[in-house]
C-alpha cells in the first residue's frame, strides 16, 4: 500500500520506538495512527501499552460502552455495521472493536478489518478494530475493555465492541459493557437454543435481527414470554426488581428497526458523571482490569531469571503427576513473597 | 427424587462435610456418588476440592484425554455418545466432561447430564459430566482439566472432554487434551467457516462428520488441501515437521466411521510413563493448573478482611477513571507483598 506508506513517513507521526506516553498523547489528539499502534500495543500487552494506557485511562469513562453478542449467523457484523452509519449520521463518532475467532498461527483475525472498514474509508470519525480472541495472556475480556477504554479516551462517542456469543470468554465481554445486545435470529438449530437461553440472561436489550425472515413475530413473542418468566422466577423480597430486557426487531440489512434499536441504546446510557463510574458494570470492568495487571506482574516475577528455573521444575513435576498443583503453587508463592501467606 | 434421597441414607456414602480426602479416597475405590461430589467440588473450587485435588491428583496421568470440539451443529454430543458405545464395548472405562453453554442464575448446564446419562444408566463404567462454561474463578481450562484428571485418577481409560468451537475458552480447553478432535460438518454459513479455519490449527484429528449429508467427501478433499497448504506454510529449517492432522469421515449417529476414529485416537494415544508427563500439551495442563490456584491463592489474600476494604477502594477509583489499573495494581501488590516487587 504506496499511499499509506507515503502517509507514513510524512510528518506527524511519532516515530518508531516512541513511547506509550506519547502515542497516548497523540492518538488522543485525534492521530490515528498512533491510535493503531497503542491499540496494538494492548492487544500484546507490550510495556508501550501500560505507558500508554496509563496516560489514556484518565480521560476515559465517557464514552457508551456496547456490547453485541449472538450466536453465529445472527447478523452481528452487519447490525454493528447498520449501527454505526446511523449513529454517524447523527454526526456521533463511533469506535468498534471486533473480536473474531482467530488464527494464532497467522496471528491475524480471520473476518479482517479490510472488508469492515470499506465503507468508512476517509471518514476518521469511524474506527473499527478487528481483534483475535485467541492469545491474551491477560484475558479476553481486559484486553478488550482496555481498547474499548482507549477509543474512549480518543473520542469516541460509542463504542461498539462485537463478539460471538458461544464462547464464554466472548460473553464475557460483551457482558461488561454499559449496554449489552444479544442478537437472535428467527430459526436456530437445538445447540443454538440452549445458547440462545444462556445469552438471555446477560441482556439488556434483545434483538431478533433478519426480522424480515418468517417467523420473526413469532420468535420475538417466545422471547417476550421466556423473558418474563425469567423475570418472575428471579424476584424476592427486599432484592431489586429483575431488569427486563426489551425485545426489538430489526433487518440490519436494509436498516429497518436500527433507529429504534439505537433510541433505546441511549436509554439505556448510563449517566455521566460519578454515577458512572459507579455502576455494577464500570466496577466488573475495572475489577476485570486490575486483575488483569496483577496476573500480568505475578507472571513477571515467575520469568524473572532467579525464579525461571524453579518454576519449570515444579510445572514439569505437576505435568508428570508426581507434584498437585496445591503444593507446586504454594511453593511457587514462598520463593516470591517469603513471608506472607 | 425420593429414590436418589433413600441412596444417600443408605450406608458407604461419606457424611456431608465428609472431608476432600475421604471422598477422594472414596471415589477412587469406585464410589460414583463421592466421585460425583468431588467434581461438584472442583467446578466451585471449593477447600473440598483443593484436599480431593492433593489426594487424587498422584493417581492421574494414565487415561487418554480426548478433546472434542466444533461450530454449533456439527454433532459433537452423537460423536462423543457414539465413541462412548464403541469404546465400552471394547471394554474400556469412559468418562465425559462435557462443556455446555449455560445459565449462571439456574446454574445448571442447558443440555444436561439427564438426557446424556439415559443410555448408560446402570453401567458404572461410564460417568458423564455436564460442566457449565460459565462462572469458573480460576478459568474454564483450568477448571475442566482438574475434572478430567479427577475422573483420570477414578481409573476412566479415556476421558472425552467436549466443549463448542466457537468460545476461546472453550477451544483452550479441548486444545489441552491429548489428542484434539475438530468437527466440521459439511455445510455451514460464513461465519462458521471462518471459525472452521481458525479450528484446524489445534486439531490433531480433523472429523467430517454428517457425512451421509452431501458435499460430505468435498468438504473432506477441500480440508485436507487447507491442512497441506497450512502445513507447507510453516515448514521452516531446524523447526520440527510440522503435524499434518488426518482427516476422516463419520456419520456419529449410524456409527459409521466410528471405529476408525477411535483407532486413530489409540494412534495418537501418548506412550506411559515418563515421556507422557514430558509431552507438551501434559506441560500446558500443568501450567493452567498451577496458574489458576496462584489466582486462588492470590484472590484470597485480596478478600483478607484486611486488604479488602483497600482492594475495594482502588476499584472503585479505578472504574470512576481517577485512577488507572496499573497503579491500583501496584498498590494492591505493595500491600499484599511489601519488599517484593
Amino acid at each position: 500500500m504506496p499511499t499509506s506508506a507515503a502517509t507514513a513517513d510524512s510528518g506527524g507521526r511519532p516515530r518508531d520506538g516512541a513511547d506509550g506516553a506519547e502515542l497516548a498523547a497523540a492518538a488522543m489528539t485525534g492521530d490515528r495512527r498512533a491510535l493503531a499502534r497503542v491499540l496494538t500495543a494492548v492487544e500484546n500487552r507490550t510495556s508501550v501499552a501500560e505507558a500508554a494506557l496509563r496516560a489514556l485511562y484518565p480521560r476515559a469513562g465517557r464514552a457508551h460502552l456496547v456490547g453485541v453478542t449472538g450466536p453465529p449467523g445472527t447478523g452481528k457484523s452487519t447490525l454493528v455495521a447498520a449501527l454505526t452509519r446511523m449513529a454517524r449520521a447523527a454526526g456521533r463518532a463511533v469506535g468498534v472493536i471486533a473480536v473474531d475467532p482467530s488464527s494464532p498461527i497467522t496471528g491475524g483475525a480471520l473476518l479482517g478489518d479490510r472488508v469492515r472498514m470499506q465503507e468508512h474509508a476517509g471518514d476518521r470519525d469511524v474506527f473499527i478494530r478487528s481483534m483475535a480472541a485467541r492469545g491474551h495472556a491477560g484475558g479476553l475480556a481486559p484486553t478488550s475493555i482496555a481498547a474499548a477504554d482507549v477509543l474512549d479516551a480518543a473520542g469516541f462517542d460509542l463504542v461498539l465492541i462485537e463478539t460471538v456469543g458461544t464462547g464464554q470468554s466472548e460473553v464475557e465481554v460483551a457482558a461488561a459493557a454499559d449496554t449489552t445486545v444479544v442478537l437472535e435470529a428467527p430459526e436456530s438449530g437445538d445447540e443454538v437454543q440452549a445458547i440462545k437461553a444462556g445469552l438471555l440472561e446477560v441482556a439488556d436489550i434483545v434483538v431478533v435481527n433478519k426480522a424480515d425472515r418468517p417467523g420473526a413475530g413469532r420468535t420475538a413473542s417466545h422471547l417476550r414470554a421466556m423473558l418474563v418468566a425469567a423475570a418472575a422466577r428471579s424476584v424476592s423480597p427486599g432484592r431489586p426488581q429483575p431488569k427486563r430486557p426489551e425485545v426489538l426487531l430489526t433487518t440490519a440489512s436494509t436498516g429497518d428497526g436500527v433507529a429504534e434499536l439505537l433510541a433505546a441504546l441511549d436509554r439505556h446510557r448510563p449517566g455521566p458523571g460519578a454515577g458512572r463510574g459507579a455502576s455494577e458494570r464500570a466496577l466488573v470492568r475495572a475489577e476485570a482490569q486490575v486483575s488483569a495487571v496483577l496476573g500480568t506482574r505475578l507472571d513477571a516475577r515467575l520469568r524473572d531469571p532467579v525464579v525461571r528455573p524453579e518454576r519449570d521444575r515444579l510445572v514439569a513435576e505437576v505435568a508428570a503427576h508426581r507434584l498437585d498443583p496445591y503444593t507446586a503453587a504454594d511453593a511457587l508463592l514462598a520463593l516470591l513473597a517469603p513471608g506472607v501467606g
